[in-house]
């Protein structure tokens, strides 16, 4: 019966997920949208499959199912409200948003809700307060060593002892999808005189994931590693954009800065901790005893077996796993309030650039190519995408982290 | 005529300024205050000799003087939306207000709305939005070199070539008077087998000037040497309290973190720009050719002759010139966003430690005692104060930073 509007009848339902969807129910990720109608008006929205249940609209349809008391935290134009205000909110919520997709009872209230993917445009899910980037990895330490001091040792005596980070800035971090400009800096081989000035001939990628913290700290009041869940409200997924040449020639003593400073792209939604929990795993085992505060050897695992994958103009060049970071999430926000720094809604922290010890599981073409390139040209896209193991046999996803390479400005000098 | 209340007619004007204060009407910072009577509500003020002139309610007792569109701004309980509103308005406003303080005709609608500093609560005057530390004085770069790198060269081969800096904690930046609490943290001697936990015990200033970012910039658009009056509202002092065992210990390869992020102390007045005009100098003579976007030999005198004070207790104990910095602010800022990194409103950047050449010039107690120490002790209490040469002979001030040493947390670990 052809004239019977076929189009309909072919269109999928939002409820009927593709085998294997890592956005089912189990994994229900928060970020902001707008749409080509009202393009001013930001939005909280929930990724369902290939669509976004628009969150400020679900307290009115299922009033039953969404406490009135949240209602306007959900209708703000960021994430941030929902992420201060603490953590059986977060499950509540989280647990309406669920019943709200799973239970065929609520299907017609929530069908309009429902909007295609390819109908919103994706914005910075929540406002940075500071970002701290750290280092993660053994493998990627110790390679990076190798290549930027080859006459030192691989490994700083200090790195088994504490997480190394450093601040980065936060009002460049920029969404998924957000052209990124190759930087113009100094660089300066060993061999030359005198630095160049010009566009970066050595951009990087650094494929990391990202803790976003909700509930606020107080200042003077270590949150320990017992606190981690408490304060961190999910996960997404981080290009930490380098250019290595101007790293190289700066970064010595006080570290990276406009190497790095450029761009640093995050994923559109954020994943919440509690969607992880079947993908906990024990950390690599550690080679040195730790101080108290970071010795998480009683307690909750605090690895995640996340499953990163790094591809380039769509060809697959790395699959770095997460599992075989040395320092954890929660070893990290430890270590970063020991001294008495309070945490901020908003705040995020990156685990580094993730790298396991196999040659295709590196997280960044510093170490893919050992130092000698080719780095990223111009026009290149590079996208991330990760996955964990969930309930069921269920694949828990992270947003995807997209960014194009655009030329650098000439600034005629 | 003892009886006819003596203690008013001793009581000074507060349009009698004592003989060189130097918060006379050439000066005039901003600052965010609060009232006994109503602490909950943060207002705008100028610091007008010992008294604060109450901005919100200047429009309407001058509505004459203050034009209609600038009320807004300056009932705002933050000075954000002033910061943002760009120089024509920073230039109009500050007009205002000097008329309002200057002209006779006035005084009788502006008495009511000056209240004496003693009364009034001085907060955080401006949210952070990114706060970064340069390392601009060669005699604190040199010093600090042959101190913590004693087998190397003092100053790395980068030092004259850029204005080296870093991205530093926005949340841990507190205002004067603020106690300042001894962080905890890991720290090893060189001739230790591991790392232990505890108090810093070497606990130190960095007296430094800082800027306030007005302006934004657009992201990819690097905001040149000639934009820094167009984009920069004003000069504090800063404290970047540092404990240099901490530091040590952690800050290679990626710089300071933890040794650092535990407290930054800034003062409650922001002096703007424009006050300093009479203070330009010509920085210190470069000794390599600097790249175009760095040169400043031609255009305006890029330093300023600010005379900082440190006292500990009481007891003056340095005077480092502002004048003797390497690198200027104007500088700072051309580098920061050459790769394109933008400007938020907000953007704190600091000068690092300022120290001259003589040994009572020097900006931190690592310099003053040549790294043997002693270093601050719990109770100590620490001021920065500043001004600098204004029209006719008058001083202008920047306002001061005390701080005062808490004993650390006991962490039971």
């Amino acid at each position: 019966m052809p004239d019977q509007r076929p189009e309909q009848s072919a269109e999928q339902s939002p409820f009927d997920l593709a085998e294997g969807d890592p956005f089912g129910p189990y994994t229900l990720p928060y970020g902001v949208f707008s749409t080509a109608d009202t393009p001013g008006r930001r939005r909280i929205g929930v990724r369902f499959g290939r669509h976004v249940l628009d969150l400020g609209a679900l307290p009115g349809a299922l009033p039953a199912v969404v406490r009135a008391p949240h209602a306007e935290l959900l209708a703000a134009p960021t994430l941030n409200p929902l992420l201060a205000a603490g953590r059986s909110v977060w499950q509540e919520v989280r647990a309406a948003i669920r019943a709200a997709v799973t239970d065929p009872a609520h299907r017609t209230a929530v069908t309009p809700l429902l909007r295609p993917l390819a109908d919103v445009t994706l914005h910075l899910p929540f406002e940075v307060a500071d970002y701290v980037d750290f280092y993660a990895s053994e493998h990627h330490a110790t390679n990076v060593g190798r290549i930027f001091r080859p006459n030192g040792a691989a490994l700083p005596p200090n790195w088994k002892h504490l997480p190394i980070g450093y601040h980065g800035r936060s009002g460049t971090i920029v969404v998924t999808g957000t052209p990124v400009v190759r930087p113009n800096g100094q660089r300066k081989a060993p061999d030359d005189a005198a630095p160049t000035f010009g566009p970066s001939a050595r951009l990087d990628i650094e494929a990391e994931v990202g803790f976003v913290v909700g509930t606020p700290s107080t200042l003077h009041e270590p949150v320990g590693l017992d606190g981690f869940r408490d304060h961190v409200f999910g996960v997404c997924l981080v290009n930490d954009w380098s250019a290595r040449d101007i790293q190289a020639w700066e970064y010595v003593p006080l570290g990276p800065f406009l190497g790095k400073s450029f761009a640093t792209s995050v994923s559109a939604w954020i994943t919440p901790l509690d969607a992880l929990d079947e993908a906990r795993t024990q950390p690599p085992a550690r080679d040195f005893p730790l101080l108290p505060y970071l010795d998480d050897s009683a307690g909750e695992a605090g690895g995640i077996d996340l499953r990163i994958e790094v591809s380039i103009n769509g060809e697959t060049v790395s699959r770095p796993p997460f599992s075989a970071m040395y320092w954890t999430a929660a070893q990290q926000l430890a270590h970063m309030t020991v001294n008495g720094a309070s945490l901020r809604t908003g705040d995020l922290f990156a685990s580094g650039t993730v790298s396991g010890p196999e040659p295709d599981q590196l997280g960044c073409l510093l170490e893919l190519t050992q130092g000698k390139g080719p780095y990223l040209q111009d026009g290149d896209e590079v996208t991330l995408t990760a996955w964990a193991p969930g309930p069921d046999g269920a694949r828990i996803g992270l947003g995807e982290v997209v960014g194009r390479v655009l030329p650098a400005p000439d600034l005629g000098r």
